[in-house]
């Protein structure tokens, strides 16, 4: 390791240290609103559903003053209070609760998502799902699966057949017109698809016990924050043209691979509606 | 309550008293395999993707050796080793991995179901998630939701406009082609709609996080555990038609509602398709 790439490593290695007290704020702000048939508040203009929870807010606040406190010159790109210092070289990106519509119905599939850019490149992250205690994190090397007091490293399994993968995605109805019959392609191709799973589906591709989320529509908080999980695990996760994901440039078309192998053939089942 | 009915009730406490050595024995015989890459066996004659696991039988063996051994005389109906003394007045009725295809691709929401019948009627039942370690339980009275040393009781939510309803259903390519329009017509009234829930679904109605299930194609072991939790948190269960469920006349179509002012509307919606 050069000395540059040493400091940088050691920069990663301060602000993942952060991880912990932020899963505690995620703690402390998501589990006393979860089933307790909060208000909810409807953000969309046009009146469609789209709940924010006051756990929502309440939790990036507490993740940002986390972040405010220890590297008050990051940058952080979040959710519900955007985006600040967008010329740092480190940028933190905060999803409080990925999976709002799970959290108000009561699925606890939805998480706290927390990445780190360097220079623009997803270097660091973690899923956190509180009211299972169960974490999915890449500090800044290897993918690691927390599980009340276990710690055991993450490995995607091999799939190089589509006819043998199990496809995830958070529902159908999230393609739009020219994406559903690329998608619907590949669901009728593969072995086996399941619907619900909001960033949970990508931390099982990390688990290995998945083998493809494919999404559209998401903003760099639903993902970015995942990247370093899954490929620390083996995986690989691009836009639909098979490029990596950066906020430069970032379509909200998302393919997540455990095995790069299916790469060539799904880039093609998609390349009718890839942006 | 009378000197009958209050055997009975003796009767049925002391059939729950197991409740809690079998969410152990599910703990020990499915949580080693969950994730762990098992092999899946596949049991449709057809090829379809059906898979079964070491885990949903060895828990089922299990369960079933807590009951003879308590009580030798009672009937089971079990997923995986079918029915044993159908003529007993009191009937187990056992679901070891409700979810299989949760398990296999480690989604967290499957579950062990075990329910109690009394000459034909549910009147105790428990759904339960080893890995969460969540479990809701009537134990012959009222509704419980056990998670992680905390009890509390359960009960629905008020809703009376499907417009401002939460449904859900597993998937819908599970239904037939005369339900499906029934089912995607409510889908459009309802206020929002998840996928991907399993029995868990039915937990959630318990739980007044969600109004409305609908789903076709069940057997008699996926949904009778769960009918006394839902009733017993102030829900209802019924068929298509609005009759009540029991194992005679079962036609694998299921209703559940946390407030019984939908069910007119509901049977409306799907009455062309219901058996």
């Amino acid at each position: 390791m050069t000395h540059a790439s040493s400091d940088i490593a050691n920069a990663i290695a301060a602000r993942t240290a952060l991880f912990q007290a932020i899963r505690e704020a995620a703690d402390t702000n998501t589990l006393p609103l979860f089933r307790a048939r909060p208000d909810v508040e409807n953000k969309a203009p046009d009146g469609a559903f789209d709940p924010v929870t006051e756990a929502d807010r309440a939790c990036e606040r507490a993740i940002r003053a986390l972040i405010e406190a220890s590297f008050p010159d990051d940058g952080i790109i979040g959710e519900e209070y955007g985006t600040v210092r967008p010329e740092a070289a480190f940028q933190w990106i905060i999803d409080p609760i990925d999976g709002t519509r799970a959290y108000v119905s009561g699925v606890p599939l939805w998480g706290t998502l927390v990445g780190l850019l360097h220079n623009g490149r997803p270097c660091a992250g973690m899923g956190y799902q509180p009211y299972i205690g169960e974490a999915f994190v890449n500090a800044g090397s290897s993918a690691m699966h927390l599980h009340r007091g276990t710690e055991k490293p993450l490995s995607t399994r091999p799939c190089t057949e589509l006819s043998a993968a199990t496809l995830f995605t958070t529902t159908p109805a999230l393609f739009g017109r020219e994406e559903r019959p690329c998608y619907d392609a590949v669901e009728k191709a593969a072995r086996a698809n399941r619907y619900g799973a909001d960033w949970y589906g990508y931390a099982l591709v990390a688990s290995g016990t998945t083998d493809i989320v494919i999404e559209t529509g998401l903003a760099v908080y639903d993902i970015l924050p995942l990247v370093p999980i899954i490929e620390g695990a083996g995986g690989l996760v691009c836009n639909w043209r098979g490029a990596p994901l950066t906020p430069e440039g970032f379509t909200g078309q998302v393919l997540a691979l455990g095995d790069a192998a299916l790469k060539p053939a799904l880039l093609d089942a998609l390349a009718p509606a890839a942006r």
